[in-house]
């Protein structure tokens, strides 16, 4: 199994502190040692940091830790591989195109059968059941739209995708397409929302606090998604097994 | 106009010594400061640093700088920004999946027209001749072929691609799908091969050298290829106007 990480902003926000507590579950404080990977979308651009060492260790994580990138939709991942080699290649997120725009995806679970990707134009690069899963959504999308849905749409195709890939194991997994982020829980994902009044957040992977109210403004709004609480003095919300939420401007869309 | 900066090699070599002397380029030694990007094919996996801060002052620079990663080929790209506005979609290398396997492209020029993308899957994000033509590029090679092509053939198409393209305007680029890499030159192109017995270089936008001898095995074989020579001591081959080559172990293949 992995852990996940995911940020949805009104807007363009660092995830310094989460990440901070986050990386540490690679190797530290947490067993989930394969490889690790976090990407940003800035406007409609994106930029992915992979790297197959620790995230407790990996340069790549210090420039993460020390350079605060702003973006309104962020997903990271730390890898316990199952299937798959510990491999660049088999590093999320995985990244694609569609429709001109930038997809990310990244998976914590197992899925014990494979989806036929017969006809459809993307294609693995690696090993994983989860890029291959990815490729399989995408190809679904592409079939089903003929340009970028709406986000309710997109929503119900989502839904109805993980539903079936459900059946085949375990597929919690963050999706962003730039405008939301969608996450899925199968068995292990929490939420929170931080907006105004800000308070003092501690993380629960390092003794680390910081002051939300000193950094922020008032209209500002977060939700940070992960596969446990990272701080252990607020109220995250368990998401309940088979549910997906679209989050935007940092705060899941009602269903 | 841009820099460009390339290498291909037969066993994974880091590219610290060469980035040194190229990342000045970008608002140091020279003026192009809009963004740059460098990308790393490991076995069939690869990563992509980009940073829309001029690469001389880049802390993605810094990490890149210090953290020798191997890899066989390497694309590396400094912007000076023509068409389209600064950020980080339009920031070079690119990068798409087809046929299972990630594709590496940066651009030095200027289009005056772009080619039609109608009927074909592969559609930009951001708004540069460079990614439209690399786009068009990868509809062409989907038409052409059914899967990856041998890269004798895959050579014909792209410089029959090449050619039409240079009609609308300058069209150096250096591509790779971490088998080969290929280098055009319409205007400003020179490639090294370092190989047995190895000497000592010097840097031409930094007072640094480097003993390759010291670093190498008599069986290493590395081409770098840029924009303008990066030492001042050895002797670069400057390609002329229409040459497409094909790296392959450190060598361009015969044509």
């Amino acid at each position: 199994m992995c852990q996940l990480l995911g940020m949805n902003c009104n807007v363009p926000t660092d995830i310094v502190f989460s990440f901070e507590g986050f990386r540490r579950r690679g190797g530290e404080t947490d067993e989930h040692a394969d490889g690790w990977g976090i990407a940003f979308f800035e406007d409609s651009g994106c930029r992915v940091f992979l790297d197959y060492l620790p995230s407790s260790i990996s340069p790549v994580a210090d420039l993460v830790k020390n350079y605060p990138i702003q973006s309104r939709n962020v997903i990271a991942h730390i890898r316990k591989a199952t299937q798959g080699a510990v491999s660049l290649a088999n590093t999320h997120p995985f990244q694609r195109e569609l429709w001109g725009r930038y997809w990310l995806f990244a998976h914590n679970g197992n899925l014990l059968e494979r989806p036929d990707l017969q006809g459809g134009r993307f294609t693995p690069v690696g090993t994983t059941d989860s890029e291959h899963a990815f490729c399989a959504l995408l190809n679904r999308l592409e079939r089903r739209f003929q340009g970028t849905p709406q986000l309710r749409e997109l929503h119900s195709e989502l839904a109805a995708f993980a539903q079936a890939q459900s059946r085949l194991g375990t597929f919690n997994f963050l999706l962003s397409d730039g405008r939301a982020l969608f996450a899925h829980c199968s068995t292990d994902l929490y939420y929170i929302v931080r907006e105004s009044p800000f308070s003092t957040a501690h993380l629960a992977d390092a003794d680390v606090s910081i002051d939300f109210a000193q950094l922020t403004t008032p209209r500002d709004r977060v939700a940070v998604i992960a596969t446990r609480p990272l701080t252990d003095n607020e109220t995250w919300t368990q998401m309940h097994a088979g549910e997906l939420l679209c989050f935007v401007d940092g705060v899941p869309l009602p269903n």
